[in-house]
């Protein structure tokens, strides 16, 4: 079986943990890089994070820091108010015996895009920013990229709707205007929202397995959603929802979601700011801010069964089953 | 029975006749006035239909003539690709003997708002126009009003959308500074959109049968509705969506929808300019976009057997059956 070089951008974050413990153990996956963005918090703690995680899952994959703050708008605060504090639901993880790569994460993700020309997936699981700072210095990106799979953007398919306001999803919302111009750039983006991953729950039993029959890794996982859990426990009646590892899984196996085509834009500001939108065939989008807009694939289903049940026996060692 | 004085803000339009016609037959509606505005087609052409309408339903009512254009976007190019000729399918009306009362619509207003102090209803079922004016020179206004109930907007509730483009409804996208206006301002608004409005089917045989039974006036409802009919066919599988008839009918009787509450604004440019978002307890909305804003009603839900029913009867001349 051939294997798919993958990127990870993501800003770990406890279920950016789950999508590189799911990137580290899946047969399909080739890991060839990590980048780090603010968004669950810090940026000098998401690098912290990724370069610890990496050492407890046996990684030496590149990991390049990247941007600490949005292309525009002003920097948030972060979300240890979701993700516990230092991201890891307050799992003191000890610093790694490397250093980051010295490059910047927008030019790892460039050299990386050529090294793999035609083969590279970019999964970006947090703020856009890193990917439209790589598109703005290396328009030729867009060349060597075979596909992007973004966890991000709320559509309001099946009833769901955003989750740090009735419209805007958190990664998308960070920085709206990286996200617009990702969702604009000639490659192709499939687009993981909040529309199929609040499909995609692990309960608590569930968590609690992955903590009992998930070996070191699966400890880890399960101690690091302790704070998580109870953030979201009045949301789910119980559990969490699996954002990043959807993605990360969908960036292996696309059959997992199916997908809806159209142009895609990221509300700027307003009372919507951050509010992905599609445009369907069905109605004229009569206005020049949609001109010239490619489609791109909006996730509008998942198999969770299956995305549950392969993540459950990768942790557990099992392979994909 | 008490009655309850209704000012219609009208552009009429195939269903802008319908809704004055059950307004001049509703037992519980005391027509007051009537205002004009462009939309559907221009405003000396809606003032005609208003005025030639009234003449074919013997009403005496004031008809003043409003708005001619958007408070600050382009005029658009109205909707008789929609509507037909003229507005009304194509159907001549002859000029009515009596001229526009020579009042500004904003003027008459806020007169019948004051003439009917706590008890008028103010019906807009064209865009906005004409009320944010009369919000404008008049900011007491809001005090002398009993309710607003709009026709417009779609809040993507029921999986309905927009019909200007995927994201806006027409009433709205022709004025969403106006609109946005109008749902700010500290009184009751419950707004009617494409949510419920595309629940109240008008098939194809009932729009014969009204044509048949209803006298002259169902025989003027029915001609009028020929090309919209065409319009809409590919669309509703045979008939036309009941937008305005469906708000006059819950303006007298709001026991007909079912309402969400909540503050509302409407997006005023970019990608999804003219959209209808309204904020639910459930999620924060963080930005001072929203701050000030008071709770209105979104109607989510309808009786649409009982609003055809009752249009119906009433047409037919058997009063509310």
């Amino acid at each position: 079986v051939k294997q798919i070089p993958v990127l990870l951008d993501t800003d770990p974050g406890v279920d950016d943990a789950m999508a590189l413990a799911l990137l580290a153990r899946h047969p399909l996956a080739q890991l060839v890089g990590i980048t780090t963005v603010y968004g669950n918090t810090h940026v000098e703690q998401t690098t912290h994070n990724a370069l610890a995680l990496c050492e407890r899952m046996g990684l030496s994959v590149p990991v390049a820091q990247g941007a600490s703050r949005p292309l525009l708008k002003p920097a948030g605060h972060g979300a240890e108010f979701v993700h516990g504090e230092g991201g890891l639901g307050g799992v003191k993880l000890p610093a790694a015996k490397r250093r980051p790569d010295p490059r910047r994460a927008a030019t790892l993700i460039s050299d990386l895009a050529r090294a793999h020309s035609g083969d590279l997936v970019l999964v970006p699981v947090g703020p856009l920013t890193n990917i439209a700072i790589a598109l703005n210095q290396d328009p030729e990106l867009v060349r060597h990229v075979r596909r992007v799979v973004v966890m991000g953007g709320a559509f309001g398919t099946q009833g769901h709707w955003g989750n740090v306001s009735p419209f805007a999803e958190a990664n998308i919302a960070n920085d709206p205007h990286a996200a617009d111009q990702v969702f604009a750039a000639d490659w192709e983006v499939q687009i993981i929202g909040l529309d199929v991953t609040h499909q995609v729950l692990m309960d608590t039993a569930y968590l609690q397995a992955l903590g009992a029959q998930g070996g070191d890794l699966g400890q880890l996982l399960y101690a690091s959603s302790r704070h998580y859990e109870g953030f979201y426990n009045a949301r789910t009646g119980g559990g969490i929802f699996s954002h990043d590892p959807t993605a990360a899984a969908c960036a292996l196996d696309p059959s997992l979601c199916t997908f809806r085509e159209g142009p895609v834009r990221v509300v700027l500001d307003g009372p919507s700011e951050g509010q992905t939108l599609q445009a369907l065939p069905q109605v004229a989008v009569p206005w020049g801010a949609w001109s010239g807009r490619r489609p791109q694939q909006v996730a509008v289903g998942v198999d969770a069964p299956r995305v549950l049940r392969e993540f459950m026996g990768l942790i557990r060692g099992e392979g994909l089953s």
